[in-house]
Parts: structure tokens; sequence; C-alpha cells
């Protein structure tokens, strides 16, 4: 299997898919009413325009996903061309994959109905594999990530139908769905493809230089502008605005954190770039479940401030005993950036479930707690509308919502994870792990005649 | 011509543009009424904002051109500063130039009205020399580019109100007026510029290395993500939508298509960042003139599947013939990513042109189509329009818009080279290529201390 | 103060700084009504929309804050990880300070009230701290930084309630109370930190090499296409409109004068990355405080060329200057890129205001020119608003607003300074500046086998 040979038929394969998805969008998908052309009696411009409004946020997700996490994942200093590479590819596979997969889940006389919501739920989608990757970045070939992620989306999108439509809970930022989902569905696979215990210790590859740390802070910084958008976009009414509110202010409370937080436990007290890559961000997790809810500026800070120091301290602690006693070698540590606040923020959903009043939501509740509104009135369209639920109930369901999603997460991943490991896949030798080499045409000697030059100029002279 | 007066010759030139330019904006540039103060009485601030909802969009195009292209040219390993900063330049020149030039084209009352929508079509208008400066890299002083791009922005202008106010062709995204146009320009000046047979080999310096390879991809993934908003921001109504959607589907199919096919053709089939950089971006391009047409959406993933297969075999079989054959060095290859996804665009255009009915398009006819509609009704405003052409009429106008096009281009960029070449412009030595030291001040020897320090402790010790 | 220890008393300073926001948000800090659920009978969902309709311009600003000024700062070839992660803990920091200091000096029945409205102030108080960053970039501790922006953020919304809402002065991009505010802070600091004159030369670290000068580029890039927000975002009506067009063509023209001043001044007529950096965005700062006004598009063009000009003759002339006489080491040039085009901003906005006229401002007066109204028609809200100023009145107005605000910035800066110099503080080393290493975990020999493999290769073979 380490012939040329097995490439081309993994490649051969993923062209095959890409020519399915073709099939697929041309026999089920067709332009929803308001993309087709108004009849020219009409004179409603105005709604074509209404159906866009979230297109600037659109554009914000796009580059969270394709240079937010693709750029995050360059730090490792010989694996840049696969991070950013791996992450236009998954993603330009995945959302194609999602807009059908979620397509068929909502079909209308046998047919997708394609809008802009449905490249937005795509892009959503396309960050659940993405999350995965960092738990496994370097340790796979291109073909078992493109795969899996084919798999992993399809799971994804059936829990999502799940947890939101059938158990009815509330993940407005997607903690529960997409991050704890794809955190722990990449830990999963990871565990399977662990190392044999004599070959536990990190590879050569494995790490970061001056100049790779720095191409991560694009992702980071990006990750971090853009991450009200994430979290806001499924948003209605007042509630866009509070998500967008609560976003920020638990970003910049976890990121003042993370600073803080590393300084004290790390080496000499110095700051460490893994920290600050990727803690910063756990704000934005831990209040995604929880963002448009009216937690108040306090409550935003608050779990910021927890999600940053959990976050770091996993990093710090977690991850190594991880990695030495299960051997889960988790190269981003997503389980600190994704996996761990996903979780706060589950929990801090079913808090603040309980204290949830009608009065309170007003005519927000309908959307956001559908299960909490007394007899269905009409517009409420989720099939678990109406049902009168009180706090406690909606605060044991969203408890019951990360339950399920990691059961099947988990599962899922121990299941691709083991396909990955045991069917006719390649897989990466120890020495290979974490560069280009093995997939990439890479420059050899960069610049021999100018390093000669200066070998004289400098040594010699 | 080699001392540094010539230098300076060439960019007081340009300052005495920038000062007539200042001159021709007091003369001929006013306010456009809507971006006045409105009188006291009335009541109209939503007017106002109205105007500016496409704002989002030319801050998308803005990144696409500074950053998207100024980054996806540093792949070049020692012409980063040239390529950002030229980008920079360069397109500080020709927004201004092209307000002013399409305004003449434009004028009421003797005057040019500006708005945000002067400025949106400068910027895509700064796409065009930028395009042609890619078949150029490193290959021309800053002054021949700048001087290069004065001339075929005004030729630029000309040829699109030829295209669209005469011609009426369909050309929504761009891809005839600006990236054939834009390519074909480039190329031609390239083959003025061909070297001597003798030296027709690579330059020494014509090379990516890891980093800069980094530095390529943040160009590339900031025009995947918002390459969308470059094809719908002239879009009206519901076309915009479609657009938005067609160029996602296609980018995405186009980025899958492209990882194969590369792992496919290339050396060891090890996937070459020179595709990924380029070839992914195909799709936008071969999707742009119908875009904001009834494609489906398994038309436009069709689309990017060819554009993106076109666009890998561009750069592995065609590129080097037409440098070892014609001598073009098109250095960042965009006859692969702008000049033949462009064609595809065009004749895709002539296919789906020939295909439409008003019935199909309704109320968007007039707009998108103005030469079908019967009838001046008063709202066509273009030259062309309310000629009641057929469909099969629309389609020989697609093609003859691409044919005009070319031929304009390619004669522009031949005149445009030899001025280049044979007047007294200076002309940049073999060895002077494809680096930045002759017009920038680099870095010497960069850390010499840390440097030695290096060498002791790693080969001495 | 030199061991482990002071670092750590400073950050749980830090620390406890955060804790007290998060009880100052708890106590004073409430949803905006229209954040707030609407009542079940209310249909006014339009209104919540209309109120996020500035999130397009705020997100902007947000990559000019964290990628732009992050970025920008990475020139330093070995003080990246500290450019772009101490702004990130500087903006994290001071967003929430900046929404609790210009909440209590808006209050409203003793609280501060939370929207959309909030972070964008607070993004754009961020601002003025990293401004001054730039001043000291290298020169100071992360604690002496972190504990500086406290204070001067603090002042600097005291200084601009000042000039907006008592003295009235027009200031829409912030050019007096944003740039020029944090320039001659930062540049108050620098002077009280001074070196002695016996250690006045460059530091060995203080310089760039390729990579990083092309990082720095990135920041550049997004500050350059983004500034057309930050000077807009404030502005209302089709103030708006103009502060874009405006702010985008003098960044244009400063940006043309820029490279043709920086070869015509520089060594051997070569191009000067810190004047590309810095200086092609001075026509942003300059046109600031004038942006929304009737300038002309010529108006913005001239203001743009005298901005490129001075800031280019700063950097080559002024700052070796003030560097050896004044001893302010004034690393980025912050009195080029933000000084000195403020100080043209305030003299331009002067010239202009003292023709304004009633007639031309129609609508839009009241807003632009609150003092410059007859009699407060319920509609003017500010302080001095309906005083009747004329022209000439409002133009001195605008010069002592400039006036007021560099005695309190100067004022300010030495008071910091001297806290920062002369208290229990740790300073840095000479020899400890410009670099990661004393407060970063930084990778140590990077590569080490390849490096020797490649030694091996190249020099012994």
């Amino acid at each position: 299997m380490h012939t040329p040979g097995s490439k081309v038929s993994g490649y051969i394969v993923l062209m095959i898919v890409q020519i399915i998805f073709l099939v697929l969008f041309w026999v089920f998908v067709r332009y929803e009413k308001a993309v087709l052309p108004a009849p020219i009696a009409a004179e409603d411009a105005g709604s074509a325009k209404e159906h866009v409004s979230k297109y600037p946020q659109f554009q914000d997700i796009q580059v969270m996903i394709f240079i937010g996490f693709g750029f995050l994942m360059t730090f490792l200093r010989k694996y840049g061309y696969s991070a950013t590479g791996y992450t236009l590819f998954m993603a330009a596979l995945v959302v194609q994959w999602a807009v059908l997969m979620k397509g068929f889940l909502h079909m209308e006389g046998g047919k997708i109905s394609l809008s802009l919501e449905s490249i937005i739920d795509a892009d959503i989608a396309a960050a659940v594999p993405l999350i995965s990757m960092g738990a496994l970045l370097g340790r796979t070939t291109p073909i078992q990530l493109l795969c899996m992620s084919i798999f992993e989306v399809a799971l994804f999108a059936g829990n999502e139908y799940l947890a939101l439509n059938i158990l009815s809970i509330c993940d407005c930022g997607g903690s529960i769905t997409v991050h704890a989902f794809g955190a722990y569905f990449g830990l999963a696979v990871a565990l399977m493809l662990r190392p044999a215990s004599d070959q536990n210790d990190a590879g050569k590859h494995e790490g970061a230089n001056y100049v790779s740390d720095l191409f991560a802070m694009i992702g980071t910084t990006f990750l971090w502008v853009y991450w009200p958008s994430f979290n806001s976009v499924l948003a209605e009414g007042s509630g866009g605005e509070r998500a967008i509110l609560n976003t920020f202010l638990s970003l910049a409370a976890a990121t003042v954190t993370t600073f803080v937080v590393s300084a004290l436990v790390s080496h000499e007290n110095k700051l460490d770039m893994v920290h600050v890559q990727n803690s910063t961000l756990a704000g934005g997790v831990a209040v995604g479940t929880v963002c448009n809810l009216l937690l108040g500026a306090h409550g935003a800070v608050l779990i910021g401030i927890i999600a940053g120091t959990v976050s770091v301290l996993g990093y710090r602690y977690l991850t190594p005993w991880l990695t030495s006693n299960l051997r889960i070698h988790d190269t981003c540590g997503v389980h600190n950036l994704h996996g761990m606040p996903a979780l706060i923020s589950a929990i801090a959903s079913a808090i603040v479930a309980s204290m949830v009043t009608a009065d309170d939501y007003q005519s927000e509740l309908q959307d956001i707690f559908p299960a909490m509104v007394h007899g269905n009135n009409g517009t409420v369209t989720k099939i678990m509308g109406g049902l009168g639920r009180n706090a406690s109930t909606q605060a044991g369901y969203q408890l019951f919502g990360i339950a399920v999603t990691l059961l099947i997460a988990i599962g899922g991943g121990i299941l691709a994870g083991g396909v990955m490991k045991y069917t006719s896949f390649r897989n990466l030798e120890k020495d290979e792990q974490h560069q280009d080499e093995q997939y990439w045409e890479v420059p050899a000697v960069e610049n021999k005649e100018e390093y000669e030059l200066k070998i004289t100029d400098e040594l010699l002279l």
C-alpha cells in the first residue's frame, strides 16, 4: 500500500465522490423560490434583499473556515502546505456534501431548496471535520482525512437534527452540535489511531518554529474577530445582537485570563504561544450554546474567565496526561479549545435554561425554546414545539442533548477510526508524520546559492 | 539608463500623473446627489442607507484586490516586497484613474458623479492590470508596470463600454471584460518582452520557498472566500443571491477537482502548491459571466469541475509549452487561472444564453439581457436595450463579445509591450529579475550575530 | 525586581483587574432595550435589524484592531510573538474597560446600556493604547504596557467627552481624539523612558528581516482596506458615504505619493518598506476628522498627497532627529503615521469648518456641527448644541480641540511614563529589548537535524 498507486486510487475515489455530488445536485437541488426571478408584476425587490441580509456574516464565517482554521493549523513547522491545503480541500468537499445531507433532512416535494441559508449551514458543517482534523493533525493521509470527513458530516447532520429538531435543545452557536461533536469524534479517531506504546513519544517534526507560530496567529486572530458572526448567524430578532455582545465579551475575558494563567503555570512564567493561539478562543466556544440568551454582560465575562482558565490548564496538564496514558495525540489540543469549553457551554445552557421564564423571553421564547411554548400556535415549526416544557425539563434536555451528542460522536469516531486503521487505507509511518513531503512537492534546498554565499560571507571572511 | 537617474525620472512622471488626477478630480468630479446632505424637510434617510447596502461586498472586493492579489504573488521567494508593494502602488493609482475613465464614459452635464458605485467599479478595474502583472511578475520595473496599468485601464474601460453597453452582452462577474482582458493583455505584453532564445531558461530566483508559498496561500484563501462578492456585487434582485450560490459551488467543485487532478498528473503523485494556489480559484472565473443566470447548482458544479481540470492541465502541460516555444514567461500562470477559465465562461454564457426564455427570467430579463426585451419600456437604460434579440442571437453576441475583447486586449498588449521594450523605458537584465533588490532596500545580512552563534552552537559544539 | 516573582505579581494584578471588570459589569451594565426580546404583541422586528446595520463595519474595525495593528507591528524580526500577542492581550483588556469607562460618562438611571454601539466605541478606544504601544514597541514589559493602557483609556474617554460633548468639535474619524491622543501620549511615555545618552543607539534586535517585513504587510493592507469603515462607522446619513469615498481617495493618493517620495529621498532611490508599511496609511489619518464633510474628491486627494509626503519625510528626517536629540525612540514611527497626519487633519478641519454654511449641510448640520445650529430644536442631544456658533468660531474650536487634546495626551503620557519608570515596575535592560525571549517561550534551535543535514549537504559535499 506504500506505492504511489495507493494514492492514485484514493484520489480517484474522491473524484468519483465529486461526480456523485454533481449528479445529486442535478437530480435533487433547486433554487429556493426567493432566489428565482420575480414575476414582472411583483414589486417585491425588498424580499430578495431581506433574504441576503446575513451575507456579511456568511462571509465572516467563510474567513473563519478557510483562513481561520487553515492558518491556525500551520503552527507545525513542516506541515503548512497540508494545514492550509487540506483545509481548503476538505472544506470544499464538505460544503457540497453538507448542502445535500442537510437538504435531504428538510426536503419539500422531493427537492432540496438552495439559498444563502444552505451555504451558511454548509460552512458551519465544514467546521466539524476541521475540528476533528485538529485532533489528528499530521498523523493521517489526506485520503483518510477526506473520507473521514464525508462520514462525519453525514453523522453530524443526523445528530444535529436529533438535538435541535427532536430533542428541541437550544444551541445557537453550535457548541454542542458542532464543537463537542467535532472534538470528541476526532479524539475517538485519535484513540483508534494511537501509536504502539513504544512509539508514544512526540514525532520529530511535531513542533513549531518562530515563523510557523506567526502564521498560526493569522488563524487565531481571524477566528477571534469573526467569532461573533459564527455564534450569531442563526439567531433571530434581538437574540442576534445579544449573541454578538455576549460572544465578544466572553472572548475578551477568556483572552485576558489565558495570558495570565499561561504565564502563571508555564516554565519560568513565560507566555506559551500554544495557549495564546488556542485558549484565547475558548471563550467563543464556551458561550456558544447560550450566546443568544439573557446572560447579561457579567454572565458572558464569567463564562470567558472560566473557559480561558480551563483551556490553559487543559493544555498544561491534561493533554500531556492523555498522551502518556491513553496515547491520544491531540495535535492541536482540540480537547482544550473545543471539547471542554463545549461541555462548559452545555452546562451553562442547563443552568440558564433552568431559570427561563416566558416573561423574560416574551416574543422570542418560541424561537429559542420552542418546546417551552404552550400549544402550537402555528408559527412553531420545529417538531417538538408547543410542548409546554417547564424550565427544569428544558434544562434536563440540554444535558441530555450533550450526552447523546457525546455518545454519537465518540461511537462514530471509534467506527471511523477503526475503518481508517484496519481496512485498506494506507496509514502513515511514525517518521512520515507531521511533514508535508509525503504528499506534497516541497522546495528541496531552498536557496542553495545564497546560502553558500552567506556562509562564505559570514564564516570564512 | 541604468543610473539611479532613470528611476528618478520614472517616479517623477508618476507623481505628475497623481497631480493631473488631482486636477481632473477638481474639475470634473462631484458627489452624486444621494451623497449630499438631504434638505431639512426631506424624510429620506432610507435612501442613503439603501445606497450603501453594497458596502460589505465592496469591502470584500477591497480585500481581494489588495490582500488577495498582493499575497498570491508573494510565492516568489525573493520578490515579496514587490508583490505586495507594487500591488498596493498599482491599485492605488489605478482606482483613481478608473473613477475618472469610467466617469468620462458616463458623464452627465459635463460632470462625473461620485458614489459608492464609482469605487466599486474602480476596484474591479484595478483587478485588470493586477492580472496582467501576474503574467509579467518579476520581469519588469515598477515604472514599466505602472505606466502599463494606466494605458491598460483606459483601454479596459473602453472595451467594457463596448461589450456591455454597445454589444449588450451579459458579464455579471466580469470574466470576459476583466479576466480575459487582463490575462490576454498581459500575455501579449509578455510576448513582446520575451527573452532572446538563448536566455529562455527560468530565472535563478524564479521559484518559491516554503515560507513564500505559505504567504501566497493567504492570497489564495482570501480570493477564494470573497469571490462570491466579486461576482455578485453588480447583480440586481434575486440574481445577486444566485451569483453568490453559483460562485460558491463552482469554487468548491473546482477545488476538489484541482487537488485530485494535481495529484494524478504531478511527479510521484504529489500535490503541487502552484495548482492549489491558483487552479482552486479557476471555478470563480469560469462561472463569472454566467453566475447570475439560472444555471442550477449542477450547472455551477459542472463548470467548476471543468475549470479545475483545464486549469491544472494548463499549468502542467500548456505553460511549459508556451515558455519553450513562444518564450512567453507567464510567471503566475494567469493563462491557466484567468485566461482559459474566462474562455470557458464565455462559451458557457453562449450556451446558457441560447436557452434563455422570457418566462424563465420574468422581471429580470431586462436587467440581465436588455437587448432581448421587446421595445424600450423606459426602464432599459443600456444603449442596445429593447432590441427584441432572440436567444440564439444573444448567444452569438456573447461569442462576439469575447472575440472582440481578445482582439482589443491582445492588440493593446502588443502595443504596450512594444512601447515598454523599445522606447526609453529601462528593461531588467536577466539576472535582475524576480528579486526585490534592484528597487527595494532589502535587509542585507539579516541576523549576523545569531547566525554565527547558531553555527557555533550547532556545528562546533 | 528581575526575578520571576515580579512577573507573577504583575500578571496577578491584571487578573484582579479582570475580576473587578466582572463585578462592574454585574453591577452596572444592562442590555439596551432594543437588545431585549420584544413584547409578544409588538411587530417591530425591523428595529432590531436596523440596530445592527453597522455590524459589518464593526467587523472591519475588529480586523483593523486585532490583525491590522497586531501584524503591522510584527516588522521587528524577533518580536512577532509580542506584537501579535500583546495586541490581543491589550485589546481584550481595553475593550472591556472602554465599555465601562465610556458607559460611566453616559449612564442613564445609574446603569450602563449595552448594545452594538458600545462595542464599536470600545474597539475604537482600543486603537488608542495600540497606537501608543507603537511608540514604545520592544522597550517595555507587557505589565507596563497593560497598566499604561488602563490609565490611558480612562484619560482618552475623558478627553473625548470634553472634545466632542463639551467643546462640540467635529471629529468623525477620530483623528484628533484617537490618533493624535494615542500618538502624543505614547511619545510622551517614550520621552520619559528615554535611555541614558550613552545607550542611545538602536537596539541590536531592532530591525526587520525579509519575512517579518512581509508579516507586517498583512497588517498594512488590512488597515488600508478597512480604513473607510473606521472613519465612517460613526457618521450619520449621507455623511457615511462621503466618509467612505473621501477616505478611500485620500488613502489612494497618499499611497501613490508615499512610493514616489520614498524612492526620491531614500538611499540609491530604492523603496523603503518602512514607508510603504506606514506612510501609505497616513491618508486615512489625515482625512479622519473631515472625512464626512463636503471636501470634494479633490479635497480628499489633496489631503492624501500632503499626508503621504509629510509622513515619508518624517520617517526619513524627523524621526532620526528625535532619536538622536531627544532620545525618543519611536519604534514604529507613530509620529509619522498618526501624530503629524492627525495634526494635518485638525488643521484641515479648521479650514473646512471656516467655510461651512447651513445651506450646504442642510439637514445634517445639526448632527455634524451641533453647536452651529440656532436654538435647540429637540433633536440636538449634545451638550453644546444649539449655540448658533458661526463658521469662524467653529474653526477656532477645532484648533482649540486639538490643542487641548495634545495637552492632555502629553501630560498624561509624562505622568504614565514617570510611574512606569520610577515606581516598582520592572524596566527592560537595553539588551532585553526588542525580542520575545524574556516573556515568551521561544522555540530554541528550530530544526537542528535538518539544519545539520543542510550544512553537511551544502558545505561538506
